[in-house]
C-alpha cells in the first residue's frame, strides 16, 4: 500500500535568547530565536519534521505561510524518492496565486523551504539515512531532475549540471568513507557576538583553539573603533595561525565597507561576510574587487537567482548557503551545482535554531557528490539550542561528525516544543507576565 | 490635542475575477485579484487605507503580515507632515527581528507598504489633499528626510537627492496647473490578457484606439507561434501609429528571450517587460544588450536596492513602480529619485485591484517634483474593479484625470468590502459551496 501525506502541523515555537545576548550582531540586536515548525504525518505513521527559522517577532508570520501549503502536502504520496520530491518542491514553489507573494522570496519562500525540507525528512527516514547519505544515493540523473532550472540556464545547463555530478561519481564511497572517520572541518562563532563585552570574547576565543577550532569569526559593523580593539584582542588571544573571519551582517553601504575594510586589514582577517545589502550583487562585487579582504555572503540571499549573479558578477570568494531561508535541498541542490561550475567553495552559515542540524547534510552531500573537495570549506557552528534536537549536531575537535541517525536531524523533544510554544508555552506565560 | 491611532483592522478581500479569464498571462493563468485590506483609525475619528495587492491564494498571509504590524503603528501620533511618516516607515522596515524573514522583500515587506500607505491615506486626508498634490507641496529637504538611503549612496547620496528636487522645484506649480487641465498619458492592458481569444484581442485593441488610447499591452510568453499571430492581429487591428508594448510576465530564461524578441521585432514591439526574473539584474541586461526591443521591468522588483542595480547595470528603459510591492510611498519616492538620477522614465505597474488608484498619485508628484517630464511616460490603465472604489481612478481620452478627492483614492465602499471578504462574504459562501 502506498503512503499518503495525512497532516501538516505548524506550530510557534521561540526561544528567549535575546536575555543573554547570544546571536547579537550589528542588525539584529536582541534575537529571540525561533521555529515556525512543521510536522507532516501519513497514514503509515511515519513523521517528517522542519522549520522556518526566525528571530521571534514575524514567526507566526511564517506560521500563517506554512499553514497556506497545506493544500499542496495533504493527500500526496509520502515522499519516497527523487521523483516525489522534485514534484512536491514545484507544486510549492510555482502556484501561479501564490507566486505574487515572492515570486521565490520572503516568507513565503522560506515556508515552502521549511515543508520541502520536512518531506526530505520523512523521505530519508523513510529510507533509514541520513539526509547526507539519502541524497549521495542519488543517481546524477535524479539529482538533476531534482533542479528548478529555471532562470539558471545562461549560468547552468541541466546537461552542465549532468556533466558535474558523474564527474564527481567515482570518488563518491572513498569520500563518504572519509567523512564518517574523521568528520568535516567547523569553524565557530559563538565567541564573537557583539554584545559579548571584551573579557567573554577573549575567553571564548581562546577556548575556540583550545577546542580545536582553526576559525573563529567576529561580529562587527557598529563602531569602527570598537571592531578595531574586538580584531586585536582577538588576533592576539589566538595568535597568528588561527583564521578570524568577521561578519558586519548587512550593515554597511558599499562605501562604508571599502573604507572600514582598508582599516580592518593589517590584522589579516580571513574573510568579510554580509558587508552590505544580500540583495546587492553590484555592491559586493564592488566591495570584493576594492579592497583586499575576501567576501562571502548568502545567508540572506533569497534564492538560487540571486546566487547565479553573485556568482557571474564575481562578487563572492564563499557561498554561504542556509538550509532554511531558500526553498529547501532542491533550491540549496542548485545553488551547490552553481558553486562547483564557477569553482567557488560553499562555507555554510548556521547557528540559529537548527540550522547547524539541517546544513551539515547538505555540505556533506556536496563533499562526496558534488564538488568532491574539502579545500577552502568550512561549517559554521554556534554552541546553542542543541539539547533540543533529538539528534543534535556534533562537533567535536573543531569538525562536524557525520550524521547517523536517518533523516535530516530536524526533529525536537517533544518537551521542548511544549516548553517554548508561544505564546502558551510555560516558557513564555511567566515571561509574558513579567512584561505585561 | 494630538491624535493618536488607535486600530489598525485588516480583512481578507478576494474578487472572483479568474472566472473571465480577467488578468491572465503566461505565469498567472487564472488570478482571483484580492486585497488585505487595511484600516487605520484614529482617537480623533479619521481613517487611512491601504492594502496588499495579491492573486487569491495566500492573501490570508499578507493578512497576518499585516497584523504583526500592529504594535507599531498604534499609539503612535496619527501622522501629519514628513517627520511622522519618515518615522513611521523606518518603524515598520527596520525592527531587527521582523527585518530576518525578508529583508525588505515579500510577504512582509509587502505588509509594511500597505501599512505605510494607509499612513499617508490618513495624512493626506487630514491635511484635504490628495497625495500627489500633498507630497508636492513638501519642501525637498522634507522629500530627502522621507528616503531610507541605506545601501543607495553608491548610485545617490542624500545631497544628490536634494539638488534634483531643487532644481524642479521652480516649475511645480506650473505642471500642477497642466495635470489637471489635461492629465497624464495611459495605456491599456485591457486587450491583451492571455486568455482571451483572437477575437476579443481584436475587438478590444480597436476599441482602446477609438477610446484614445495611444498605446496597448499583450501578454505574450507562452507559445511563439501564438505570440507572433496575437502580436500581428493586433498591429493590423491599431496600425502602425499605435504603440503595442509586450509582457512576458517572468516566463523565459534569457537565451528564450534573446531567441523570441528577435523573432518578435519586425512587428515593432515598443518594449518587451519582465522577459525574465525580476530578481536577474544581469539577466535584464544581457536581454537589454541582446535584441533591439526596449526592457521594462519593476512590478515585482522587492525593493529599492534591487532597482538600483537595474539602473546601474543599464538593465533596463523603463522603470515600472508598483504602488504596493514595495514599502509605500517612501520607498517609491527612492525609486523614482533613482530613475531621475539615471534619466530613465518611469511607467508604473497598474491594474490588479485599486492599483491604478495609488499609482497615479505617484506618477503625477514625479511630474509635477521629481523628474518635471512627461516624455516617454505613461501609467498603465486596466478597466477592471474600479467600481469598488469610493473614488476611482477616472481615464478618459487615454488621460488618467488628476485626482481631486483628499487621500490616496485607496477606499472602498463598505458594501463591496462586506461582499467580498474571504470566505465568509456572499460572493464566497456560494462559490465556495459551489466547489466543495
Amino acid at each position: 500500500m502506498a503512503e499518503t501525506v495525512t497532516s501538516l502541523d505548524v506550530q510557534d515555537l521561540r526561544f528567549p535568547t535575546s536575555e543573554q545576548l547570544d546571536g547579537s550582531d550589528a542588525m539584529h540586536p536582541d534575537p529571540d530565536y525561533s521555529a515556525a515548525y512543521v510536522v507532516l504525518r501519513t497514514d503509515g505513521g511515519a513523521e517528517g519534521h522542519g522549520f522556518c527559522f526566525t528571530l521571534g517577532r514575524g514567526n507566526e508570520v511564517a506560521a500563517a505561510a506554512i499553514a497556506a501549503l497545506r493544500p499542496y502536502v495533504i493527500g500526496r504520496p509520502a515522499p519516497r524518492g527523487a521523483a516525489d520530491l522534485a514534484a512536491l518542491h514545484r507544486a510549492l514553489t510555482h502556484d501561479s496565486q501564490l507566486r505574487w507573494l515572492g515570486p521565490e522570496k520572503g516568507v513565503m519562500h522560506m515556508a515552502a523551504g521549511a515543508v520541502v525540507n520536512a518531506a526530505w525528512d520523512l523521505a530519508a527516514v523513510r529510507a533509514g539515512l541520513p539526509v547526507w547519505e539519502f541524497l549521495a544515493a542519488l543517481s546524477p540523473e535524479e539529482l538533476v531532475s531534482l533542479v528548478d532550472f529555471r532562470y539558471l540556464t545562461d549560468a547552468l545547463t541541466p546537461q552542465e549540471a549532468l556533466a558535474l555530478l558523474r564527474a564527481a561519481e567515482p570518488g563518491r564511497a572513498a569520500r563518504a568513507r572519509a567523512l564518517k572517520a574523521t568528520g568535516y572541518p567547523a569553524y565557530t562563532t559563538s565567541p564573537g557576538w557583539l554584545g559579548y563585552d571584551d573579557a567573554k570574547l577573549v575567553r571564548l576565543a581562546q577556548e575556540a583553539v583550545t577546542g580545536g577550532f582553526e576559525q573563529i569569526k567576529l561580529k562587527i559593523g557598529e563602531d569602527l573603533g570598537d571592531d578595531l580593539r574586538r580584531m586585536r584582542l582577538a588576533r592576539e588571544a589566538v595568535g597568528p595561525g588561527v583564521r578570524i573571519a568577521l561578519d558586519a551582517n548587512q550593515r554597511w553601504d558599499v562605501g562604508d565597507a571599502l573604507r572600514r575594510l582598508a582599516a580592518l586589514a593589517p590584522y589579516d582577517p580571513y574573510w568579510i561576510e554580509e558587508p552590505t545589502s544580500p540583495d546587492d550583487i553590484l555592491g559586493h562585487a564592488a566591495v570584493r574587487a576594492g579592497q583586499p579582504v575576501k567576501v562571502a555572503t548568502g545567508e540572506h540571499v533569497a534564492n538560487r537567482v540571486v546566487f547565479k549573479q553573485l556568482l557571474q558578477a564575481g562578487a563572492v570568494d564563499f557561498v554561504q548557503i542556509d538550509a532554511a531561508r531558500v526553498a529547501g535541498v532542491n533550491e540549496n541542490l542548485a545553488v551547490l551545482l552553481l558553486a562547483a561550475k564557477f569553482g567557488v567553495p560553499v562555507c555554510p552559515h548556521a547557528g540559529g535554531v537548527g540550522l547547524c542540524e539541517l546544513v551539515q547534510h547538505l555540505a556533506m552531500f556536496d563533499y562526496v557528490a558534488v564538488s568532491g573537495s574539502l579545500e577552502g570549506r568550512v561549517i559554521e557552528y554556534v554552541d546553542h539550542l542543541h539539547e533540543h534536537f533529538t539528534h543534535p549536531a556534533v562537533v567535536e575537535s573543531g569538525r562536524y561528525k557525520a550524521p547517523t541517525a536517518p533523516g535530516f536531524s530536524a526533529r525536537m523533544h517533544p518537551e521542548s516544543i511544549a516548553a517554548h510554544r508561544y505564546p502558551d508555552g510555560p516558557v513564555w506565560r511567566s515571561r509574558l507576565r513579567g512584561r505585561s
